[in-house]
């Protein structure tokens, strides 16, 4: 199958669930009072995403239950031991906790812009984009409450969640020290990488899991295939920055370099004796001619630093595809390979 | 018994369990890296606190329990069923929370000081300050997840702390509100005290008995205990503003009047024909006599504001302890009731 078929298949899988995650989000997540409040915790959510995380819990569910993609009702999901769960408030829940992170990190970063409209913290304000942060977080956690799993594999699926919550705010906290630390090494890097957004696939993969009643083998397994996928996908992140042109990128190409923000490719870099703060002369995106980008790309890559970047990808990404053996050889499986793929070979 | 015996029957039963809540919190929440986060994190938890909440809970095991207080470990307790729980990892899991929430107000209040010290921001930076609260949020959760009660009573002790958590949020959200809105009435006002200030102190009061595996009707008449107990407690801090000379109180007598903040009293007497915002002349507490605070405070006593106050707290907290009589009777039950009233007798 040629590329752009593939990303056809995973493209339609994603939009075969995001109106159903989309209207779960809603019932899961309804107006209340103090309504300003509750619209600045849905602001975002509602802005809009593709949904990812929620697709890749529901596939898990899916390949697990080893049922045809689709066919079984998401909220009365046949789990393993002959019950019925609910999935969709899994992969909800890690939906609402990837919103919470968004907001407070838009805070943090003083981000103006996320998903093509104004932050929370700029649309509402500060307090109200901390507090509508902090509702989320409970939220997602009163919501996979909600999955009517067996009570242990409840409290596994909070416990999950739990800690996830907490190895992200490390992650974070990580990425803003190493603003301040020029130092910083590609080990460094990559966990700082695993813990603010990897973990996080890590949990939509095998949360599902734990609510179907897998073995804890499984559950595992599942974690690493979200985490090494979710690496992969960041990492690649920072390739399309440097590679894709800026009409397709929509921002300018190399908006990393301008900014001097810190990524896998500038640490390996610097690590091999690249200049990098001298790579790009300009310090706002606005102002950069192509041909400045052009030669520190070109020295990015005669260092090494973008080939070794994306191997870096592929090969965590055949890491994720390998652990999927655990599961039945079936379609939603099937997807769950493409979603690999499709996350390093997007083209924005 | 006279009051000062009282109070000291009540500060010691604190005293005997603060130790133990202060190691507890320690052993719950040790250093780990990134340092810098985690020692925010632990920062207002080891700049002291009275551990009112705590000691709340661990009265409400040892009440329930039927035992002489402090003869059995916390992490070891005695639940109904003849199984052993971990009623402190509750306890400190509250306390937690109650960190986490001082942390992001004092960012939205911009307050500098907070138990003696520096607020988390000021002592830090406001990333930080964002971070260790959500840091704590996920914590709190990681904790009372290890109070080895039963899964399902877990799941009811994640539910309740969540939805305390989701109430909070709310109630700040409403006295942000309130700031910009002169027609709070005191029913509003009332309501945002109780999922502010009150749900956690309902917590604190529910939490252990779902633990040790109490009841449903003993559990809802304990959280009623604490709501009560929570919102006479708050209202008594609106009086004490007022009426403690500033030595005692430690700050500026009637500073929420020049600071023009909203209390129950204000509320009350703007529903009862006063100026209030042209009670007090001055806008720093620093700069306003003694007189213009009497001249203000015999304003609100004469619109009968000050009593309606007092009354309130009074009468919440005769309920507060009637609720108690699901307990059996015995010492703990007995420094439960001493704790309410002490509540609204403290003179700071």
């Amino acid at each position: 199958m040629n590329q752009n078929t593939r990303e056809d298949t995973v493209l339609s899988a994603i939009e075969d669930r995001r109106e159903r995650v989309n209207d779960a989000i809603d019932e899961e997540l309804p107006m209340a009072e103090p309504e300003r409040l509750y619209e600045a915790s849905r602001y975002l959510l509602e802005a809009g995403g593709k949904r990812l995380r929620p697709t890749v819990s529901l596939l898990v569910a899916e390949a697990l239950a080893d049922v045809e993609p689709l066919s079984e009702p998401y909220d009365a999901f046949p789990a393993l031991d002959g019950s019925t769960v609910d999935v969709m408030a899994a992969a909800v829940s890690i939906e609402v906790i990837q919103s919470f992170t968004l907001i407070h990190d838009d805070i943090m970063d003083d981000d103006d812009l996320r998903r093509g409209v104004p932050s929370v913290h700029r649309e509402y304000d500060q307090e109200t984009a901390i507090l509508a942060g902090d509702t989320l977080y409970s939220k997602a956690f009163e919501i996979m409450l909600r999955t009517e799993a067996d009570p242990s594999a409840s409290l596994d699926a909070m416990d999950c969640l739990a800690r996830t919550c907490t190895r992200i705010c490390e992650g974070q906290s990580l990425d803003v020290d190493f603003e301040t630390r020029p130092d910083v090494d590609t080990d460094e890097y990559l966990d700082m990488v695993e813990r603010k957004t990897a973990v996080l696939y890590g949990a939509a993969a095998s949360v599902p899991a734990i609510v179907v009643g897998a073995d804890d083998d499984v559950v595992d397994a599942l974690y690493r295939y979200g985490v090494k996928a979710g690496k992969a996908f960041q990492i690649q992140d920072d390739v399309l920055d440097l590679t894709v042109p800026s009409e397709q990128l929509g921002k300018q190409r190399g908006s990393d370099l301008v900014e001097n923000k810190r990524t896998i490719i500038t640490v390996h870099a610097r690590d091999h004796g690249v200049d990098v703060d001298a790579l790009v002369d300009a310090d706002d995106p606005a102002n950069v001619a192509e041909a400045d980008i052009d030669a520190a790309v070109a020295e990015l890559e005669d260092a090494g630093s973008i080939d070794y970047a994306r191997d870096l990808a592929a090969d965590l990404t055949e890491e994720a595809k390998a652990e999927l053996d655990v599961l039945p050889d079936n379609e939603a499986r099937y997807l769950l390979r493409e979603i690999a793929d499709y996350l390093i070979e997007r083209g924005y």
